[in-house]
């Protein structure tokens, strides 16, 4: 089951593209539903590389409006009109996004096959942006030079188990398992008798929970709303040596993302948005890794990380 | 003396970027300056890759507004931001280009430090874009899906050689030099005997050129329009298997391409905007070599062909 919920990565470098990292990108693929968050340019070549199927690709949540998280959008979006993409594509970003994003779009992907809608996202503020029946997808302030957003991919509780012994035993009918599976008690219609849940059904699976967390500086609003997630992905654009560097540009050390993931007890962090005078990770990684005290991941394209 | 006029190829492929090929892009090194032909997604990764510096690039010209031409260029044009760039940007495109890029970069690239001057190309018609005391640039037009010009790069009639001991001989001063040079005849101030230039000078090195055609469908008007050029750029996206899509979607075949080399009466021929389907270059090499006669070099990402 766990590998329903997983993130690649498509670039983890920041502003400048190196030979060794693309400028931002993921996606979260839930269930074979591809979510991308950021767009930076080489997405579309990074996703065909990764072979990310053009046509499940449904949303695009920007960040931010920096040019290395969203220049990957119209080649993208025009690739996509060549290709066998249906339906829609819904692009959340913030109202200058639309503003300065759509014409271009209008402009050099007319008649694409499928719709574009433009979904507006609103700078400091937690927004609900995605709805479905198992997953829900939020919009969270972070702290940069320019209005920044972060996501959030929750799953919702799931259905508890059946214990299929059990419902034969009691001869339960189909009608009332689902209020079962949501956790109500059943009560026998011949005796009047009450058989708790937890007789007829086993634990759900743990919903997961995914937070990304580029561009910011480390900030106790952050952590308060990545609270608990089991993947956190924080930007960690410099190491010590260069730590001087990260307020004024906006962003955190490796060492502050270590202790936003401790503040916010997540299970996992995964740090990214390099800088492109690292030629190795190794430090960036250690000094996350001694702030946060548990398991940390350094991202690399083409890395696959199950939530 | 050669090597100061070559072509650098930064991708060659047609709309879709692959792992192949990427989209249109193109960079001709004058004498160390750089001027790019068409900015497709991910130019400035291969100027990076190619080792060619942001800082000696003064202009770029687009062809026409697909995406697989211009996409590149928000993401070049912020990068060159970030380094040692200063001086002037020239970008040359149509009104249209101009309307819709600019907002554009005024919105992403803000505080450049270089200057963006955007210099307007009149598809249709042949215009001068560039001169220089040794070189010029001029657009002319190709016959595409939508406006697209064609860009030739001409140098200037260079100085004959003197000959430095007739010129001892003579005891010519310094002052006369120039009009040897440009091919004027010399009388002696003595006698008043005409010295004819032959005798004082070798001739010039030959003038170079090169002209980039992508995208059009043959016509006899672009093979006109470079006439006699040492080098031909000229679109091949198909071969003879996709022959019947060429001209409804505006293209050449690479057989045609080989046609209008061999009308134009080139030096040589450069094909490239190949169609994603072919995995291998071979059968359109073979199929513009049977048309034009002459030889014929398969652009790639990487290759430096001197002019």
């Amino acid at each position: 089951m766990s590998s329903m919920f997983k993130v690649h990565i498509l670039g983890c470098g920041s502003a400048t593209p190196t030979r060794r990292h693309r400028p931002s990108c993921q996606i979260v693929d839930y269930r074979g539903n591809l979510l991308m968050i950021d767009c930076g340019e080489g997405a579309q070549l990074e996703m065909r590389r990764q072979g990310l199927k053009f046509s499940r690709l449904s949303h695009i949540f920007i960040s931010h409006l920096h040019g290395d998280h969203v220049f990957g959008l119209p080649g993208l979006v025009s690739t996509m009109a060549l290709h066998e993409k249906g339906g829609r594509l819904t692009i959340h970003t913030f109202g200058e996004g639309i503003k300065i994003l759509k014409p271009l779009l209008d402009y050099f992907c007319r008649d694409t096959p499928f719709e574009i809608v433009w979904s507006e996202v609103k700078p400091g503020q937690t927004m609900t942006l995605l709805d479905t029946p198992s997953l829900t997808v939020q919009s969270f302030p972070l702290y940069h030079r320019i209005p920044c957003s972060g996501y959030l991919f929750r799953e919702k509780p799931k259905a508890r188990h059946l214990n299929g012994e059990m419902i034969k035993f009691f001869n339960i009918p189909i009608r009332d398992l689902a209020a079962l599976k949501a956790g109500a008690d059943w009560t026998r219609p011949d005796t009047g008798e009450v058989i708790a849940n937890e007789r007829l059904t086993t634990p759900a699976d743990p919903s997961r929970s995914y937070a990304y967390c580029s561009d910011t500086i480390p900030s106790q609003l952050v952590a308060e709303a990545v609270k608990g997630v089991d993947l956190l992905y924080h930007e960690a654009t410099y190491a010590d040596d260069n730590a001087c560097k990260a307020r004024p540009r906006g962003h955190s050390t490796a060492r502050e993302a270590g202790e936003i993931a401790r503040e916010a007890s997540v299970g996992r962090l995964m740090i990214g948005h390099y800088s492109k005078r690292y030629k190795s990770e190794d430090a960036l990684l250690e000094q996350a890794r001694e702030t946060f005290g548990g398991e940390v991941i350094a991202a690399d394209e083409g890395l696959i990380v199950e939530v």
